[in-house]
């Protein structure tokens, strides 16, 4: 099973390095940034596939991964193929 | 306008950081975990929307988000829904 988790910072969450980064990209020839958020990309590669697997996936990328105080992750299966098969989004 | 970007490390290019989430997931209850690569998700939110200004991006991509010697990027417009409308993949 191939998944990709995505952890990105909560929206109420200040991202100073997603601010340097859109100041940066305003100075390089695009002011029409409004806003950059930074986050976390992971393509996790994973032998077997079952529903106890997933959820021990779920909770390693909340003890593991993620930090729950401050971001969000996004776990989502893609079984090899590049496309989004289930988006499973957990709010914590 | 609002972008996603996905920067990734190449397939030939050793990922110590993937490597070490890897052991510590092994660690944590996860011997199944064969291989973690890590990358950078970036959410970009663009006032207007046309061919040159997705061309400005992803010249922005190549020459500040993503190091071309040893990351690919992706670049997927999301019109702020959450999902993948169009996947353009820039191998160099």
């Amino acid at each position: 099973m191939k998944v990709n988790v995505i952890v990105k910072p909560k929206e109420a969450v200040l991202d100073p390095q997603g601010n340097a980064v859109r100041d940066a990209m305003r100075h390089l020839g695009m002011p029409e940034v409004r806003s950059v958020r930074i986050g976390k990309y992971m393509e996790i590669n994973v032998e077997g596939e079952d529903a106890d697997l997933e959820k021990r996936l779920h909770r390693l990328c909340r003890d593991l991964l993620s930090n729950p105080v401050i971001e969000d992750y996004e776990l989502v299966k893609t079984n090899g193929a590049r496309k989004t098969s289930a988006i499973r989004k957990k709010q914590k």
